[in-house]
């Protein structure tokens, strides 16, 4: 397989403008974004460039916007300023990252207002540069679910594109799970030591510092893994903890990896959490071995879901046909969200898109309790990356709902779920990439099996 | 001295909103904000609120409004929607953040529309909430420099409240400097080993996370301090370079430090470099001892100056009388910025003012070259914390311009500044707290010493 070294990023660029020409024939302009303030306007978060603009030029210029024609690229941005150079050095000249990219032309920004008839654009996150886009085109630039016309056919063929990803982006993709591979690592050799969450989060995320990386989101490291969003690391860690640890790196260019494992902070499973995360990791295990070209994601979505439900009917925490079970949403008591969702530039990928990119065309979001989370619903095709990602959880509003309590008050077997109450949050995650015949999973160097994390921790 | 466990957070509340009263006698409303997206709308930067805000009600509380009035504070905000405790836990209710905030009165922010009337406020960062802002208000919110009105007479009170810390506010500040001065120590210590700029990043802001803080700002970590907002790691470190580090934590409500050591990568300084690191620490030493209430911070910055300028012509670097030079601005080709700055909530205090705060009334900025960049131009006062960071760089940009080659062509001895090419910028930054009889250097305990930092790189 070739890697990023041996194919030029001005190739690549090139190759993905043609394509994107083969799908519409229409000029683009993509903008890059700008800073946003933190606590006053110059101490402003790290830059983040939009995921589109990063697609077709391939570095993350600041406050810069792309033409794109025929397999043409215009760059439009300005030289920085002399006074610039005292506080943030000697930057390349528009030139010569025009160079680099393989720009065909090269324009400062008040150049933009002249290029833009007729282009289709995608909006921008920040609300500055957004502003920005509609005094240029001189008409609204909606949100993707709100999309008309020329913008819709732009999201739909990028949407196109970058659901199948090509060489380049699988090259950094792997850098990625590399580094967030090391960091899960580094955060399991911590654990030991660790006396709260936020030092496992610390040594996770030292690793994506040190390989000048970002965090791809916000790290979820918590001995309450049943918050499905848990953003605080406050807690102590105790010895009958499950520690849930769903951290990514991203790419100085903006690829994503988004990697879950949870073990136990005394580095031994008790025997209820070994056997609520076997039941997990069977159904991770199952979907990865279902999956090739042309399977529905949601047919995976309900294989987890299925595995789940058996694996609880086995342990007497769910009573009924496991198959009736899943129709009647049981299994997202304790498996509330989606089985994954597509990974690339956005460790959601192409969220901004709404479920444009998600969804295949005429299929829309389920009003099911087991199904309305799924982010993805598509055939699966060659060149798509997708988390699988099963979990349990014990949730208490889900959990202590009064509707949920009395719709499935008789399959669930309270009494024998609180023996299972030092399962608090499970999850496990690997990244697939499929391939023509089946899939790769790019996480595999991460084990998922018990015996495997529990050495980690213990550093044997 | 009374520390922060022993005063309760809605006290020091009470006591700030009733020196505000005093100050003004005006209904104020204070925006918290929201968080800003990232690469997609559910993918957002860490939320950081308003420091104004936090000011006044002590807690980041993601948006949320405040009403001061005559010593009573009125908290608006909405509690969590059910579906919120899915994904986010279960959230202390509006009730009980009101109760720990010593709140008199509590409602949803649909009530805000009806209690706004008359009221000052500040504008947030955010641009979503500055919408909210100028709708809720029905009037234009302006930015600091160009406020009138009662907007204007809130900014002169809080600037000048903000201006003198409290007890609870120091004892936060000092939170955050033990914090930052573990983590230079760590830095130094993982410097024999780490190979690039990115891997010292790692290793101090490993101890900021740990600690379950955040950076301040943005980190410096650099062996090309010639750079003076440098935010690149990728350099590979090399035995002959100095590295400068300014990097500072900031606790869970927002309190900043603020700190910079420049250290030789080899564990030992060059003569060159201690030669010209000496200069850096005798300006720094003298105008820490210099500083009391009363004295001008200018007069500190122009002190600083004229020792950097006899240490160089010591050194044979400038040539001439240091008062002239001084008065020439020949310092300023090699310490181009301000001695410092104001430090407290923000790490340019209350910088999203412009100079309402850092400049005494009726002053501005200088256009002199070595004065124009001094961000403080008031008589210092007990309770106030400015940062004092003199500083030698070689900027290509300052160096090699033209006009400035002509101007200071004879006052520069450049075949003798080329012996001192191992030194690209030297920064020492300190965190000072103005007491009622001098000061306090509350970043004392992290030496600025060359033998100190050589033991510390060396860890003997």
């Amino acid at each position: 397989m070739q890697t990023l070294n041996q194919i030029s990023l001005a190739e690549t660029l090139k190759a993905r403008r043609e394509r994107l020409s083969q799908l519409i024939d229409l000029p683009v302009i993509l903008w890059s974004g700008r800073s946003s303030a933190r606590n006053f306007p110059a101490n402003t978060y790290p830059f983040r460039a939009s995921s589109h603009f990063l697609y077709f030029a391939g570095s993350p210029l600041e406050n810069a916007a792309i033409r794109l024609e025929q397999g043409k690229l215009t760059l439009f941005m300005d030289d920085a300023s002399p006074a610039s150079a005292l506080w943030h050095g000697e930057s390349p000249a528009r030139t010569a990252i025009a160079h680099q990219i393989g720009a065909d032309a090269a324009y400062p920004l008040a150049q933009l207002q002249t290029k833009v008839e007729d282009c289709a654009t995608v909006l921008v996150q920040d609300p500055g540069t957004h502003e920005w886009q509609t005094q240029v085109l001189n008409r609204a630039i909606a949100i993707a679910p709100e999309a008309k016309g020329i913008d819709l056919a732009l999201i739909h063929a990028i949407a196109t594109l970058r659901m199948s990803h090509d060489v380049a982006a699988i090259a950094e993709l792997r850098q990625a799970v590399a580094v967030s591979i090391a960091a899960h690592q580094a955060g399991m050799a911590a654990t030991c030591t660790a006396k709260t969450e936020a030092d496992v989060k610390a040594a996770i995320e030292q690793v994506i510092l040190a390989n000048n990386m970002t965090t791809a989101y916000t790290s979820i490291i918590t001995v309450h893994g049943e918050v499905l969003h848990n953003h605080h690391y406050h807690h102590e860690l105790q010895a009958r903890d499950l520690l849930l640890v769903d951290a990514g790196a991203e790419t100085a260019s903006g690829w994503a990896a988004d990697i879950t494992r949870t073990w136990a902070v005394s580095g031994r499973f008790s025997p209820t959490q070994r056997a609520i995360y076997e039941v997990v990791l069977l159904a991770h295990d199952l979907c990865i071995a279902t999956m090739k070209p042309g399977i529905e994601y949601e047919a995976i979505h309900l294989t987890a879901a299925r595995v789940i439900a058996e694996g609880l009917v086995d342990l007497g925490i769910l009573r009924g046909n496991p198959t009736d079970l899943v129709e009647m949403d049981a299994h997202a008591l304790f498996f509330p969200h989606g089985i994954g969702h597509l990974l690339g530039l956005d460790v959601h990928d192409m969220e901004d898109f709404g479920d444009l990119a998600g969804y295949a065309e005429g299929r829309t979001r389920s009003d099911r309790f087991g199904l309305g989370y799924l982010r993805l619903n598509r055939p699966l095709q060659a060149g798509m990356l997708v988390t699988i990602e099963p979990g349990f959880y014990q949730v208490p509003a889900i959990l202590n709902d009064r509707d949920r309590r009395e719709k499935y008050g008789d399959v669930v077997n309270w009494e024998r779920l609180a023996e299972f109450s030092d399962v608090r949050g499970i999850r496990i995650e690997d990244d697939v990439l499929i391939t023509a015949t089946g899939t790769e999973v790019l996480t595999v160097a991460l084990p998922t099996n018990i015996e495997a994390i529990e050495q980690l921790i213990s550093g044997n």
